[in-house]
């Protein structure tokens, strides 16, 4: 255990909304931040206590970055494993590299859940034409081809929907390492955020329910309609991940949901993920706050929900309707502080809050 | 109308932990801050895009923050004239400086109020001897004697309990013009905070009861316990203040609710404010967001409470158990970034939220 005590500085690497929010939540503990960005104009900035313009990859700078901080994190899993190494020599990271490199790799994360008794959707790794062969007899088409590495919201991601299409999607990957996942027959996705703290205390957020548009997360339902045992068996698959990496910080798990109820792991964020913005207004502690209490060795807050929420995300120039989304009832805007509001990128989010149990069917 | 959009930037006179969570509150709408304060470790520039160090007598100071900013606005009541007019001259400031000037005299402030109808607690100005006699008449003892200007959380204030008493009070306060306010017999104290946007849009939050310990307000209960009737009467009185001054932003009205259940009037602030601070946790949108809205021109936010809340204020050391306060089943912890936890200082607060109705009696 090392506790960061109010007045201590959380280095998080990564400017944009989730840094941003994480840095909110750290100042409502009395904590500082520092964040890390190439961007000069990261949102993040304008929260902060202070902050690094550099690339990834600048040795010097990372190591500035780190003397000035009591423990780093970060808001994204595509951090360099460069950075991750050369911070992790001078302060924790959390959470750990480990996980973060296992969970980066979208073949190392699914075969580490499988080896543990988790469901996940069918997957193969294609790195070579034979390995594309097996992938084919495997897990077969219709199926999605994904790069291993990087790649969100739908990018490095093609559709194979016959057999001899692979080969060609593959190419056009540019034969970079990927993994072929099967269609899967589901009614709907959902995740759960959950955290675990330096002590192994583990809590969970409600399950909910997320439905995309264009592979972009549209609107998150908390919580998600369901019976008790899907919201037990999500708990557990959620808490025995974050036990299985001995992952200290929130963990966003995404599953589908089939037509005989199962829960199918489809992938593994290593951080606060949009699918939790929800609560910021529906809880006493957010996602947010808890992941920086986690890396910060507080104890984890009560996950519990006060409100029913519905989170949409404002895309683009959906933002320029702040001023309709500000009148409404029960209703939070949060507003991410960018410039350029181009097409799909994500400048915001409105969360409409209902009593308990009172959520419309949307 | 003049109206900051996103990415603009509001400035905040006053570092303290009102200016901090106002813009905290800001930046949530997407909303920069520039935070204007003469200490140089102000807990609001952990939180802030950008501040200036300066006392608020540095007119060149002054006239490069306005320039950076959209609009102004201020934390505290005690904002000198002179720094009001100079911004006023350059940008919107908002509340004006004439509700400001009116409610930071005391005398001024009751009169105004009395003026308009209003029940105050009695009183009287005292600023010669002939009117220290006159107030001995109409006031009597016992009573307090406040300075006119300046004072806050008890200081500036001698309680005379008896007429012989009074002459010495007021030399011990410098002869500086006073008021003498007469004891009333009251059960409680309640407030209500509410806000009105330029348009004259007015929202109050939920009627709040006070409970205070020398002097410092220790814990707030929302909502109070009070027939409808009163309620109404409370938002009615702050509705009319709101008016009266066509003010814009969040004004908090502190009123003395005696053993027949009427509402007298003790003091107003024209700022957000200690009984607001359970708005954070209780309500889809804050005191300090609204006051954010209202400046910047933005429409009011729905007021309503999702959940009934005891907000308690951590007090010196008090903060230093954040620890257990962080375990609280539904309890939110804020701590507010300052240095030193000397007696008394105002360090943070914690709120527990309950269900709506549920809120056990204190």
């Amino acid at each position: 255990m090392s506790v960061v005590p109010p007045g201590g500085t959380v280095g998080i690497l990564g400017g944009g909304q989730l840094g941003r929010m994480l840095a909110m939540a750290a100042a409502r503990l009395g904590l500082k931040c520092a964040i890390y960005a190439p961007e000069p104009d990261a949102p993040a900035f304008q929260v902060c206590d202070s902050h690094v313009v550099a690339p990834y990859g600048d040795h010097d700078a990372l190591v500035r970055f780190a003397r000035g901080v009591d423990v780093v994190t970060y808001e994204f899993e595509n951090v360099p494993g460069d950075a991750a190494t050369v911070l992790s020599g001078l302060k924790s990271v959390r959470p750990s590299p480990v996980a973060l490199s296992v969970i980066q790799d979208r073949f190392q994360e699914k075969s580490f859940a499988r080896e543990r008794g988790i469901v996940t959707t069918p997957f193969a790794l294609i790195d070579s034409d034979a390995s594309l062969q097996a992938a084919l007899k495997s897990v077969g088409t219709p199926s999605v081809l994904k790069t291993a590495r990087l790649g969100y919201d739908g990018k490095g991601q093609k559709i194979v929907r016959a057999d001899q299409q692979l080969a060609a999607a593959w190419n056009e990957l540019r034969r970079v390492p990927c993994i072929l996942e099967g269609f899967v027959d589901f009614t709907r996705e959902l995740s759960v955020v959950a955290a675990r703290g330096q002590d192994g205390q583990v809590a969970c957020f409600d399950l909910v329910e997320n439905r995309h548009e264009n592979h972009i997360l549209r609107t998150t339902l908390a919580p998600a309609k369901a019976p008790q045992r899907v919201k037990a068996e999500a708990a557990k698959i959620a808490t025995q991940l974050l036990g299985a990496f001995d992952y200290v910080g929130v963990m966003a798990v995404e599953m589908f949901e089939t037509k005989d109820g199962r829960l199918l792991v489809n992938e593994i964020a290593p951080r606060v993920h949009n699918s939790g913005h929800w609560t910021i207004d529906g809880c006493a502690v957010s996602q947010f706050e808890q992941h920086v209490r986690a890396v910060a060795g507080w104890p984890l807050g009560d996950p519990s929900r006060h409100s029913d929420a519905v989170m949409t995300n404002l895309l683009g120039p959906e933002a320029n309707a702040w001023r309709e989304y500000a009148s409404g009832t029960s209703t939070a805007v949060h507003l991410y502080g960018k410039g350029e509001a181009r097409p799909g990128r994500k400048m915001g989010h409105v969360t409409r809050l209902f009593p308990l149990g009172l959520r419309p069917d949307a």
